[in-house]
């Protein structure tokens, strides 16, 4: 007979009870400059992001991804301890990690990429382990399309797909990104990754064609300026929290990302009205982000201060107006 | 024994009990062209959009501004019946209206400014009507900061003055434009004015310090991004509608200003709770200004287009997040 460790029956049991959340995206090296600083190598990708603002949530999530023999062990054992299983993490040992390398300039909002050495991603070819096959919510970061294409196939049957993609992929690689983008239940990109998909200035028939391609929702992230989410003929406004200083923006759409889809996997409920809270959520994630560099801040993040910042949403944005 | 029409007292009792309103600014010929065509000489000017904003609130409003014998009497016509007096609308009769021209490029977010004539403008004296000098609220539209510095010396004891301005009196008037600043009770800039005026890039340190300047209250209005509202730590964030099409951006914000001050001379409540509900009543308005060229949407605008257009900014905006 084996020996359990009470620890590992009790992490098995909450397990059982929590939804899964599949994240398919980049774990990298990140070197960022900005005007308030630069830092060496520190740890990146899509895919951290993401996995970090889930975190908070204590959903069941899996990360999906590839770093090379260079990749450090602390860094794997942190993902661990936010509660990410890392079975689908390929590490190629004679191989080097994503790195990615930009530049800030004064207005935060324009950043100048310096390098981007593939390495491992180049071969890229995405494994979902098997116990998350059955997962109910699928995070596809900014990849190139045919990767997000696996990993739908080797899906059993997600309640809901979310794609990130961005304007290389429409302009490399668009029959691949469509065939995506009709398998996928919402589309969260940027605004101006959402005029080029489109072919449309507004964003109101931006988010209309592009739910035509197949998607039952639209998120639109404006960066400094919020988030649209648009459903039908619905349509909602997350304001981005007003800040003294943008330390560094790297991540912050990631983070939007996986406060979005933390947020659905916890409350397993995917009506408009909660895509709302979960636009909200994200919207507040990726408001801590920005305070430090790279990571750091989503690292130290405890749920009272999401809480805390939750409430300042709501009062960011609510209002009772009598209507006469 | 003097004859009364009872239209007459019925309007003079109306007036009796209602907030009076006193706005300054242009009253201006435009001629705009957008991608989707151009005008003629057409209505326009930043006090024309005010009080047309305003009547929606059938506030009792005087217009303090200066025309030319060229200005069309069915124009003064249509303002009294939207319930402006004009008794401090100044025509020089043997003088040129002001009259500005411009064109917007494709984004509809930047536009060239192809015809400036001050004409009559050059030499405005502003006199606020006696009967108007005991108004509650003050709208001082964008124009040279002494023309705002008289109005406000002539005025008894107004509860809330608001004040529009621009870059131009930034880089050429400050030292007067710093000294109306300290008399206002609410500056409403919009984000590269706020920038400039504080020489911050932050626009919530901007706000920080332009408050340290005298105003209880600062608005940055953002365009398609929407407004923010500052007071002491408070933030408010009221987006602008998504549409499907902006047709002419012309006196949008205007039109945002005279919602604001119109919906705050009806409630007389300048708490911060409501200049959030005076804040969405304003982009609620600036929403429609929008879809016509011109002030012509404004003209047909009936109140339960605004009420339903105030709900819809509920949906747009309210969410019930459940914090555990």
């Amino acid at each position: 007979m084996y020996k359990i460790s009470k620890e590992y029956l009790c992490q098995s049991i909450q397990k059982s009870f929590m939804s899964k959340l599949v994240i398919v995206g980049t774990v990298a090296f990140d070197a960022i400059e900005t005007p308030f600083g630069k830092t060496d190598k520190i740890l990146g990708g899509a895919a951290t992001y993401i996995g970090l603002a889930a975190s908070q949530f204590h959903v069941d999530g899996a990360i999906v991804s590839v770093v090379g023999g260079d990749f450090p062990q602390e860094y794997l054992n942190m993902l661990r301890t936010k509660g990410m299983n890392l079975s689908g993490l390929e590490i190629v040992e004679d191989g080097k990690t994503f790195f990615w390398s930009g530049k800030y300039r004064n207005d935060m909002n324009t950043r100048d990429t310096l390098i981007t050495d593939l390495n491992v991603l180049a071969d890229f070819n995405p494994r979902v382990p098997e116990e998350y096959q059955d997962a109910e919510v699928v995070m596809l970061g900014n990849l190139h399309p045919a990767v997000q294409l696996s990993v739908i196939d080797q899906m059993k049957n997600p309640k809901l797909v979310v794609l990130d993609s961005m304007n290389f992929w429409m302009e490399n690689t668009l029959d691949e990104l469509l065939e995506v983008i009709a398998k996928v239940d919402v589309v969260a990109i940027n605004d101006e990754e959402a005029r080029q998909l489109a072919g449309e200035f507004s964003l109101v028939k931006a988010a209309q064609k592009i739910m035509a391609m197949g998607p039952k929702y639209v998120v639109i992230k404006k960066g400094e300026h919020g988030a649209l989410l648009f459903g039908n003929d619905d349509v909602f406004y997350a304001p981005a929290m007003p800040l003294r200083e943008v330390f560094d923006p790297t991540g912050a759409g990631d983070t939007f990302a996986g406060g979005f889809t933390g947020y659905l996997a916890k409350t397993g409920n995917f009506s408009f009205e909660n895509m709302k809270n979960a636009v909200i959520t994200g919207s507040a994630l990726a408001s801590f982000c920005v305070e430090k560099f790279g990571p750091e801040r989503l690292l130290s993040l405890s749920r009272a201060e999401v809480r805390q910042r939750l409430l300042q949403f709501k009062s960011l944005t609510q209002f009772e107006i009598k209507l006469t």
